[in-house]
């Protein structure tokens, strides 16, 4: 029986905890692997909740519990999460998480510490939610120079802008529509204003590059500053306007890459994601163009990340083949150097990128 | 430095030997793995080709060569293909292919005569060409039962579909077209009978169902009596045709499986996919619906997929962390138990599935 610890019971972890509960046979059955959780850390109490009795009050309990072999990061953020990580990575855990931030922040040096204690960390779940990204990059395209990727990375602003041009919704009418369905959290900043998407096509360009692009140096802009009036003025002329992170590797100047709202042409495979979907379409020299799709958040398509990562962990020692970043720094180009042309003025003057 | 054998030096085998020629070096850089083509076996001679010097005349030249470690197998069929394979295993070593009519009729034995050598059987370039299947499937869907895969399979049927539909060719004319522009071969057959997406649907539902259902259980339809006239009158009602490959797995009833040309309605993921494109749509209790689009069939895109599970080969045993298929018996439902409506019925009487 595999033991698995939980840190942090929000929407992700209980997911984890929930989906773990309910393909725990399944798993067994085809996998050959029997999981279950042992742990759960949380500052909060939930009277009540079918795991109630898992829960610990101090991440040392875990640290010390040598049954438990696969720690569960889902506490998000650059704190406790990264003292954790690599408190259960040197404790000789296997580490899974959906916290992009960490990996984008700090992957390379938790990725040499896994490899140095022979253990894995993987974060199928930090890009893409529930849609396979990672290992397809790390294994599936291996045999290609990847030139580009482009995606819509967060579901939240492409719900937005989906219903702000259907229903013709003000960006705030559709933001709080949003925070009612669940779709949106309380403070929507990290989405609205890019800094989500940012990360994740950190974390995307990193792996394809080898070497470590942080958020930071990601252009960036977010959808909040986007007007019922520019969706239809760019539907009138064909396009749609979704947000966009993009890197572009060339080899006559060093990458580009952002994260903006861009003008995309009907007939781009991003074109017609609507909705809470996310979808990335990776470009290499010999396989051509290919798309991944599917929802790109909430708990349920992140928990199948997370609990088919914990199979991964039982069933091979460094499931994604080696891949990883290093800490080297890289040159990056201003993204108008490469992507100068086309761009779109609307009648308000505001102007965005074409694709 | 891995030596490499290719069985068969046709568009695919001729792929992989330029494909692991021009990304040798990118690969050692990123990947560590030396990788060189060592012998091709092919009745033919191939004068003045930059491979000419690695030709041989007889497995047995491969059999017992100890320095070759990853045969790729791209002769095709299940004759010499079949033989060659089961020898390379039991010899110890790896064995790559694109061959989906092998895969299908002798999966679970080549499986299991992989895991007893310890070596990789390895089957990516089967399905969907370039596009990435087998590894998501594999590992990162593990977390769910899959309750349906369906995807376009075949990019020579849905290139002739698109054509006729486009410029209002009748079949034969865009057959001959295809023909002419590479992207069907001198005898179609296989293709436009519908043959070769039941072999690979028949892949797809062994994985998921992990028991073999074999293509002669496929109830199979090809395109060849689609019209213009058809194609027309959906289009004027909303839907696109396209061949499809579909299995069905619910728990009331046996699965479903079947591969026909069939209506697809205007929102549907696959409405939009044309050309020699190939997409799958994936179904899983947690995870919802994820699709996956890239170019289908073709030298590259295959020898993409081929040389990226070379790799695999090199980095780890069992990438695809144990799933298999088993000779089990399957009772399957008929179509019509569980897709019985909506039909949608030609003005000419011709009666097709819509989805």
């Amino acid at each position: 029986m595999t033991k698995i610890a939980i840190l942090g019971y929000g929407v992700v972890g209980s997911g984890v905890a929930e989906v773990l509960h309910n393909s725990a046979a399944m798993i067994e059955a085809r996998r050959g692997i029997a999981l279950s959780v042992k742990s759960i850390l949380d500052i909060r109490r939930f009277p009540g909740d079918p795991f109630e009795h898992c829960f610990v009050s101090s991440f040392d309990d875990i640290e010390n519990d040598l049954s438990v072999r696969v720690v569960v990061e889902t506490i998000g953020g650059t704190g406790a999460a990264y003292d954790f990580t690599k408190r259960a990575l040197k404790s000789g855990k296997h580490v899974v998480t959906s916290n992009k931030e960490l990996v984008a922040e700090h992957g390379p040096e938790l990725l040499e510490l896994a490899r140095e204690k022979q253990v894995n960390y993987l974060f199928e779940a930090a890009v893409g939610g529930g849609t396979p990204l990672i290992y397809p990059l790390a294994q599936c395209l291996s045999a290609n120079r990847i030139s580009s990727v482009c995606g819509i990375l967060n579901g939240t602003c492409n719900y937005i802008l989906t219903r702000m041009r259907d229903n013709g919704f003000t960006f705030d009418e559709a933001l709080l529509e949003a925070q009612k369905s669940g779709y949106a959290e309380g403070d929507p900043s990290d989405d609205i204003l890019g800094h989500d998407t940012a990360r994740k096509i950190s974390i995307l360009a990193s792996l394809v590059i080898g070497r470590q692009i942080f958020p930071k140096h990601v252009q960036t802009m977010g959808i909040n500053r986007v007007t019922p009036e520019h969706l239809r003025e760019a539907a009138d002329n064909g396009y749609a306007i979704k947000l966009i992170g993009r890197v572009t590797i060339c080899e006559s100047s060093p990458p580009v890459i952002y994260a903006e709202p861009h003008l995309l042409k009907r007939g781009h495979p991003l074109f017609a994601v609507d909705g809470v979907f996310n979808a990335v379409l990776i470009t290499g020299d010999v396989v051509g163009d290919v798309l991944f799709y599917g929802k790109g958040a909430g708990k349920e398509p992140t928990a199948s990340a997370v609990v088919s990562d914990i199979v991964a962990c039982m069933r091979a020692n460094d499931p994604l083949g080696g891949l990883a970043w290093y800490e080297i720094p890289v040159r990056l180009a201003q993204p108008d150097s490469i992507h100068s042309a086309p761009h779109h003025t609307f009648t308000d003057g505001t102007t965005l990128r074409v694709m």
